[in-house]
């Protein structure tokens, strides 16, 4: 049994849920190396309790044709090894202490041990797509390590900088999160013998879906309660970060918003930290913005789903498409 | 021309000299990205100064036959990239401020970059061996990197723990360390066409001369002074990491050696640390350590020498011993 999966999410995983079984034991058994210390470390950042919507996507994106599944299972475990690495290091960069209601790496052994560990698994779900022994998706996942990484460092870059923020969002977004759901799907589709215009095709879906999951991710902390997501709700503005809620704020309140203020404070580390971000908080939330932003989402939402006009119906195609309605639910 | 080379590496090196040029113009092609934050970065970064033994490594071990140069020049581009991004990570988990004599990575950005950088040059060098389109090699270089992590790991849960640090010392540098130089001679093999024979014999020529060279550079830590070698003396001890010379101290004088005390001392942070460094590094110079480590060092040089037997006599051959030679002068 998979561990994390809520019943809705198992209802979607259907055609794949043995599968996903199987990728939880290659997760597993990477837990036994000849390194005794290093056993308890990666069974504590394996057992991350997450949804696994990256490996579900590979095996799915796989189901369309006759294929040897040995191939899109490893490349299913390579591609949540690869998100479970980029955690690591984001919490680590981050300095977050907690995450999923559970203490991150960073915070219980140290940035030390974070970092190397981190490497560590890059390096593991590496070494895995090579038993797929295609080229082309080896490659893939290499390239998608340099996004993940430019990513993150584009969003460090424009911390801070209104401008800069609005100017790379969507290069930012793509890189952090959409990137590794178009190879998860690409590389599902390619490794399960699919024709080009339906490895394109899924690509495509990887894409929208992928943008969707980021900007609702990034909703979540203007919107939920810390409760719920397992981090602090406003963590992104502390850090200077601006995402498409706070963008909009900025872009529609020129003269009102609270946000450059907010950003003083903080850089001065003085005491109107925490009411100005509430203030910011509250004025995203009794405004337009929720609204728009959910619009946003269901438009990617949409193109995810016309992308798989390009396949034929079947189980797996159904998943994908639930997939997207689950997405969409959360705009409602 | 490759920049900080002296002009003795320079005549090891004749055989390849114009390719590492080459390698040199690859590297220095990465620092224009699409990200323009980045590029100055990269170009720090790639600038290191190093001597480029590990790429000078691969097209030696390539030289034996004809063979595309193309792909064993991109393979030793991609072995120093690796290279560069585990100094980044390195210097980041041990906090330190200089290397070669400049400022490093995390000591002028911050940690924060250090780690996304070195997860883009990791990534960015994995890619680089996927244009090899050599499985063998990619599959291979991918350990590399899980090896290099988990060397690191076996470092530091040895710290402080003079038992774990004897049982695990040559596990731990062959991983931190001769895994590199064996890749690196290994894959310039196979990207070489040579034989399985010669290409065993290249990759044991590169785990002996890796061990003999991290044994060097554990000797400088303890004898050096602080302007030559770009970093303080003694910093091994002061991290709590026990290389081959004080792991000898304890063992041949385990009534006298102040190591206990110097490492009661760094974790109380009293003020003794500098007094109980400084008679340790004393009794290790004083001693017959530093010989004997000589000693261990020559056995290196004398291991890959001979497995240089198996190849014919022509002009990289030549250099392969010339950079045993040269090591080996060091222990004069």
């Amino acid at each position: 049994m998979v561990t994390g999966l809520d019943l809705k999410t198992v209802s979607i995983y259907a055609p794949v849920v043995d599968q996903l079984a199987q990728v939880e034991e290659q997760l597993h058994e990477l837990c036994q190396t000849d390194i005794a210390d290093l056993d308890p470390l990666l069974d504590y950042a394996l057992r991350s309790g997450g949804k696994r919507v990256r490996p579900a996507l590979t095996l799915l994106a796989a189901e369309f044709h006759p294929h040897e599944r040995r191939r899109s299972q490893i490349m299913a475990s390579a591609v949540e090894l690869l998100h479970l690495a980029t955690l690591i290091h984001d919490d680590t960069v981050d300095n977050a202490g907690m995450r999923r209601g559970k203490p991150t790496i960073n915070n219980l052994y140290g940035n030390h041990v974070a970092v190397l560990l981190g490497d560590y698994l890059f390096a593991t779900s590496a070494t895995f797509v090579c038993d797929t022994e295609v080229i082309r998706v080896i490659r893939r996942f290499s390239e998608t390590i340099m996004e993940l990484a430019s990513g993150q460092l584009i969003e460090f870059f424009t911390t801070f900088d209104p401008h800069k923020a609005r100017r790379l969002y969507d290069e930012r977004i793509y890189r952090k999160t959409a990137s590794l759901f178009c190879t998860s799907a690409e590389s599902g589709a390619i490794l399960g013998n699919a024709p080009e215009n339906e490895v394109q095709a899924l690509r495509k879906y990887g894409h929208n879906i992928g943008m969707a999951f980021q900007i609702v991710d990034d909703l979540l902390d203007v919107q939920g309660d810390a409760a719920e997501i397992g981090k602090p709700v406003g963590n992104d503005l502390l850090q200077g970060v601006l995402t498409l809620p706070s963008i909009m704020l900025m872009e529609r309140y020129p003269a009102d918003h609270p946000i450059d203020s907010l950003f003083s404070a903080i850089k001065s580390g003085n005491g109107e930290v925490d009411d100005l971000l509430e203030r910011s908080l509250a004025m995203i939330n009794d405004s337009d913005i929720i609204p728009d932003c959910f619009a946003t989402i269901r438009d990617y939402c949409t193109a995810a789903a016309a992308a798989l006009d390009e396949l034929p119906d079947c189980p797996p195609r159904r998943s994908l498409l639930q997939m997207v309605d689950y997405i969409r639910e959360r705009t409602r």
